[in-house]
């Protein structure tokens, strides 16, 4: 009797941030193999599982993505439930297609349960609207290392869409902005970056594509860390949320 | 004293995909405001609330959304718990952004809760996903309606990102995918149109920018519905998902 390979996106680091059915389905899990940005606190819903890190660290891994790939096909043969947990959404960077793929082939059940993408939600706990009716209509997605590694054209997407996102950004910010700046986005047009989005440790700076590394360097933004650039930064001043654990007794 | 304002994403439509920080606040709301997208299991999570339908359908609304901002103020101001319930994720063309600043103009407090969005939801409950190692290192999304509509310069979009998601799909899908032929993206590139994705009533067709029109009408997809064009899309005859109810319990 076969088991199944449940793809989770955990979120982009509030514990509560992941939706109902992961939720759920982690305190089903046999096993779960998770990466470095899941939240101890995900763990805890899954109190009787056995816990698989895979790493996932930038520039290096503590397992291989063959290694997941086949450690998550051979628990899910084996009957268990698998409960594979991946930072912010599984499909957005994450090489869940590669491990849902090795599941089909495999003859694995599996189901992707979708999360909330850091890439979104990285501006919104920075105050910032990824679209905003008469400022941008477009938003556009990809990731700062990979743009200068596997081959992306930075030039191509940096003109695409009104609001630009671009994920793990904090190693090479400064070659970033002015690979934009050179593509043709103003080198006075409103940028931030964002750390440990919507975790305690959150923080952000905003600034232009011209001074934002420095800004981001004087500020030590580190990773993990998601830069967005275009007009809707501007709202970051306006936006930016009050604490509702100061207004209300809710969190 | 007070309330507060919580702008949550109810997600794509599986109840289930909300947060559960959503979940959370929905149970201590005093009033819901929803839009016509918004699962009833959703509004069944606020059993003692206020319900009130803000409408959004394409063409129409049941609330100008100059009301919405102005009752959501009021009756955060009047000491309320208000949870806004908007579908999918409240910055992605969901105006929540002058929702949100509505409240901060108001004093009055407010946080987003981010959710899962259909840009990339929807795509994954048909098996796809927006980016994947190889094929697509970028995504960009925009909304179909107001390409036609508000001057979003589809031709420029349509050459950015290696996937294109666009959103309210469906009712002008032969103008978009005849629009993005003519910027430049070929003619047989795969292209799928997903309608009630994550749903029971979901349903979705894959086929070409130049054939997928004609197999869309054929097969009766209607709103809503997400379009998502690139060679991401050949992914989906493999990474269609077993219905988990037939391997498992857990559902």
């Amino acid at each position: 009797m076969s088991g199944v390979v449940y793809l989770v996106g955990a979120g982009p680091g509030d514990p509560k941030l992941i939706t109902v059915r992961g939720a759920e389905v982690l305190g089903l899990a046999d096993v779960v193999v998770y990466d470095r940005l899941a939240s101890p606190a995900l763990l805890d819903l899954a109190p009787g599982a056995e816990r698989i890190y895979a790493g996932k660290e930038p520039g290096r891994a503590a397992m291989r993505q063959e290694q997941i790939d086949a450690l998550l096909v051979e628990r899910g043969l084996a009957g268990d439930l698998v409960v594979r947990l991946k930072g912010g959404d599984p499909f957005v960077f994450g090489r869940g297609g590669e491990e849902a793929l090795a599941c089909a082939r495999a003859g694995v059940p599996f189901e992707v349960v979708s999360g909330v993408s850091s890439a979104i939600a990285a501006p919104a706990a920075a105050g910032i609207p990824v679209t905003h009716r008469g400022v941008a209509q477009s938003f556009a997605v990809v990731t700062a290392s990979t743009a200068h590694g596997d081959g992306v054209d930075l030039a191509s997407v940096a003109r695409s869409a009104d609001t630009l996102v671009l994920l793990m950004a904090a190693g090479r910010l400064e070659g970033t902005c002015r690979s934009l700046i050179d593509a043709g986005r103003p080198e006075d047009e409103p940028a931030a970056i964002v750390q440990w989005a919507t975790t305690p440790d959150q923080r952000h700076v905003v600034g232009t594509l011209a001074d934002l590394p420095a800004l981001a360097l004087a500020a030590s933004i580190g990773p993990p860390a998601t830069l967005v650039v275009g007009n809707v930064v501007a709202l970051a001043g306006e936006l930016v949320q009050p604490d509702p654990a100061t207004t209300s007794a809710v969190r």
